[in-house]
């Protein structure tokens, strides 16, 4: 946009601030573009919910040919159960206490429910607590392939996977979050680790005698890299929105972010008058959320102004440092900023107000906000 | 803690993991504290509500003597109104919607309202929004005293509050918010700062003419160093619980903590035998907040284990590096970390549950949970 444009008119005047807005159009294009490639890869398409918690949009990926959803917790699987979606993945190495034990037994009897397990001792852990439902409950071991963080090391496997085998559980496959393709300059590598530690996970577990039919891979960065991919689904999640990580790791686009949070102009610092504009919007950490890895440019980023940079975040104030002086919003401007990360902004609101073509067309709850168990 | 220390039982055995325990007995011993140590010093105390968030909490400030509370936004404000609050300050240069000002003039029906302001623009607004009912609220012009957020400069007041003045605001005082007090080694320097601040801010008002009884400063690290105070009340939010960046700045101490998020090792990594053990605890960014300052050791602290770190975050799992491997916690097993941030941990949770002496007593709302507006 030039300075002699004017800005589209983007925030619906019943908009107070700061609210999440949700494009409804570019949420729609960003859910049928992954599952078109996805399935012109031949794989199967089971998003991370964690991303946008809402039913809503869960059923708009379900309706687009996601075979299920991949999820956090059990939190998040209940409420998406409740809402219709019968096949869900626990992508996480749970410990089943007894509480989580006793969830997890009613949430099989509904739907497809799948867990994450990484150790002998969680996996008899979760074959304890299930009992006689053990059967009806799938395990996918997760193997790390670079990122770091949970799974075993991809020669590791096949103790967990006859640890759950013995607590009664169905070992259906592998699979592995490759975390640290969100990086400069690291997807392709990523993805490659990824396949490789799903190839080497799977033929062990072949040949120890296991029968898997799940190789499961993929974030947003990694999951349309892959050429005659080992992986048979793969679980991005923030391709629905986009956020201020995956437009600066150059993942998408300023036209594919589907959600921004409508700010106000507060506050503006006295400044040189030939140096750069400073001010102070009404968005801060409690909805833009605090992320911010070492190569980010900032705490977020400005929709319409791609030079700008949000330089300091406090709970409800951003300072925005706007590098044109003369074209700096005035004091009770509006603008919108695009989160670092857009799966902590969802978790800190109760509800997103829906947009299409600059109008308020629906208010969606984040119906698993906060279901962090 | 030795190792040849058992840890205290400290987390009932009803949680599941993760929950937020807040101490009920540190808690009401932090609370104590605070306000004798302020009313000791002849100022008014006006707690910072945005860390609790919780009509308990500020029931136990207000019995103790707090003269009202401080928020962050009319959303807090109504939340606490509710619950019986009469005098609230909204801390902050509201700028005033007319779905704002609607909410305003209810407010200011049953409190006393006190709201921030920091340009000509935005009380204008503030004034137009508030119409007959102008003046019943009061405003309190911001200063800037270094920590360079919102606020105008000392010598700046005059024009704002004169603009409020013509809007029909009451001009009660001024109050500056000394942020940068939040590293190491600046809460001296940052007190004198402020004091020098609302002095300059105050004497600049009374020269024009203006008759004002407020000057509010004070946050967790300044409140109590302070002699001969200019300032007539303080808003320190965060004494009530502690957190690891108060600890890290020697704040508070260890046992002061009033609250901690509840754990469960879920995943442990493969090291070396001799080098420190890492493992994966099931309480990620959304339940801890992903605040960290360049000068904070990590992501959060264990309260049982001074030594170990959080080296990664992410949304549900925190890797901790535990440094001597014979003593660390085997999957399954249960500790407490405290939040680097406090005020963001408690936004992220719809509730927590109220221990004393390690049994579980209570559980409160955390009523104002996402009131960014």
């Amino acid at each position: 946009m030039t300075n002699q444009e004017t800005p589209a008119v983007t925030i619906p005047t019943e908009i107070d601030t700061p609210e999440i807005l949700v494009d409804r159009d570019i949420l729609e294009r960003n859910i049928d573009r992954m599952a078109s490639a996805v399935r012109a890869k031949g794989l199967s398409l089971r998003p991370h919910a964690k991303t946008h918690k809402i039913p809503e949009i869960a059923a708009r990926q379900i309706a687009a040919g996601a075979s299920g959803l991949t999820v956090a917790t059990i939190g998040e699987a209940e409420v998406f159960a409740a809402a219709g979606v019968n096949d869900l993945f626990i992508a996480y190495p749970l410990w089943v206490s007894p509480q989580k034990a006793a969830r997890l037994r009613r949430l099989a009897e509904t739907a497809q429910i799948a867990v994450g397990v990484d150790s002998a001792a969680g996996a008899a852990m979760l074959g304890t607590g299930l009992g006689k439902a053990a059967g009806s409950v799938s395990v996918l071991v997760e193997v790390d392939s670079g990122h770091h963080r949970s799974g075993v090391s991809p020669e590791a496997v096949v103790p967990v996977a006859e640890a759950a085998a013995r607590a009664g559980l169905t070992v259906a496959g592998v699979f592995t979050f490759p975390g640290h393709s969100y990086a400069p300059g690291m997807p392709i590598e990523a993805a490659r680790q990824e396949q490789q530690a799903l190839q080497q996970a799977s033929e062990g577990l072949a040949a120890a005698g296991f029968d898997i039919t799940r190789r499961s891979g993929g974030s947003t960065p990694t999951a349309m890299l892959t050429e005659n991919s080992v992986a048979t689904e793969v679980r991005p999640g923030v391709y629905v929105f986009g956020d201020a990580q995956q437009l600066e790791l150059g993942r998408c686009a300023v036209e594919d972010i589907a959600l921004t949070v409508a700010a106000t102009v507060v506050s503006h610092h006295e400044t040189p008058a030939d140096g750069p504009a400073r001010f102070i919007i009404d968005a801060g950490s409690k909805i833009l959320g605090s992320d911010r890895p070492a190569w980010a440019s900032g705490f977020g980023r400005l929709i319409d102004q791609p030079d700008a940079r949000i330089t300091a975040l406090s709970e409800h104030h951003a300072t925005v440092e706007w590098p044109e002086r003369g074209t700096a919003p005035a004091i009770g401007q509006q603008l919108r900023v695009i989160p670092n990360h857009v799966c902590l902004a969802i978790n800190l609101v109760d509800d997103v107000a829906v947009t299409s073509r600059g109008e308020l067309v629906d208010r969606w709850a984040v119906a698993a906000r906060g279901k962090n168990k």
